[in-house]
């Protein structure tokens, strides 16, 4: 656990904190950070057109779990811009061919346009009208440095943008933008999830999950997810089709 | 129309930029901008939950006045943070104490959290999706010093992260949010817009309109808008209400 020491010691907690939950396997483990470090959750999580509302139920089960104060949900149509896997009549890229040549610095086709940014903008709505002083997002520029929006430069730029946005920056009051996933492998995600007691059981990352929110486990959500458990000598507690079928 | 020579110039046009359009007098005057300077136009209204739906009417008027190529609107839910008049259930301040005592730097109860940062993200997917490099969008700090998100420094601030928050800017398309009209005062705007043949009896700025879509005269959007034409020596040709009655 030594990677992961650091976002994990207790701090002096003070008013709510906005935790972006998406009901995968990073939002699950911020949020149980953030609970470890004393402080109050408010949980944000946004219904954007995906194709897997499973992820909704299990942002639901999370908040749950985590005795979050408040739970928001947003609504927003991504649909409208189209562009991606995620949101769009286009196939999800399975093991193979499209996945196995991508390097890490290609954009995979699951980017959803801005999607970050927006979501970072809702969150900033909301911790301004419940005065809130700190966001905390799932970002992880390991497994996902693919993705623009999840690089540190671009959540240091979100972070002196929201500054300047607010009636609350205006008055004094320092909006932060916490990562604590940012440089951790996913196994030392979910160790640190682990020890805090986050049932990953109840957490969803498929990209193409069936009916029932069974996992495909051919994506690369699922093969980064699968691979970490694998490492750690555990099964993943989440159901996957192939063992279901 | 010295003031305001600059931004009416045209320029070398390359491919569409997107124009957010609220159906205010200021929107409408943006998208004549960009549109004298040679560009094909896509409009992005938001639907916002406010409670002047007349604005919305107008938006689709000011678009097809302009011919717009493409006209997008977008749905979301800023209720769901509450804490505005816009968009509360909180009385909309007219004339008399509330607005007489108010200074330049204070924030008026109708601002919406995060309003302009949220849109232009929308405006960053859109711009994303399009292939476009360019939003245009009507901020002005004369009038609105005291909306943190109209002022040139959060402006700046949004293009530098949203050129750290997707593919394009990645793949090296540098975005740029053009704000014409944040250093000119109402009266320039609407000379401005004036010379580019913008009908401003389309547009709507009320924030306190009846069901007909008529201003109420009083607000501080109405009384920028009534001095102004009224310095020009016109009359607005906006519906009123006291004109109607």
């Amino acid at each position: 656990m030594s990677e992961s020491t650091s976002t994990v010691g207790p701090t002096s907690a003070s008013g709510p904190v906005i935790v972006l939950l998406s009901g995968g396997l990073d939002s699950a483990t911020v949020a149980a950070i953030a609970r470890n470090q004393g402080h109050d959750l408010i949980a944000l999580s946004v219904r954007y057109g995906q194709r897997h509302a499973c992820e909704l139920e299990a942002a639901r089960n999370v908040a749950q779990a985590l005795a979050v104060r408040e739970h928001v949900w947003a609504e927003i149509d991504l649909r409208l811009f189209g562009g991606s896997a995620l949101t769009a009549d286009i196939a999800v890229p399975k093991m193979g061919a499209e996945l196995g040549t991508r390097s890490s610095d290609a954009i995979p086709i699951t980017y959803v346009p801005a999607r970050n940014t927006i979501f970072l903008s809702y969150a900033l709505a909301l911790a301004e009208v419940r005065e809130a002083s700190d966001i905390y997002i799932g970002v992880n520029a390991v497994d996902y440095s693919g993705y623009p929006d999840c690089r540190p430069d671009f959540i240091r730029a979100f972070e002196r943008m929201a500054n300047l946005a607010t009636r609350a920056a205006v008055e004094g009051r320092t909006l932060r933008i916490h990562t604590p996933l940012m440089d951790l492998s996913k196994t030392a995600i979910i160790r640190t999830g682990l020890a805090l007691g986050v049932d990953y059981g109840l957490t969803r990352s498929c990209y193409d999950p069936d009916d029932r929110g069974f996992a495909c486990g051919r994506c690369e959500s699922c093969r980064f997810r699968l691979a970490a458990f694998a490492e750690l000598g555990m099964n993943d507690p989440a159901p996957y089709r192939e063992s279901a079928e």
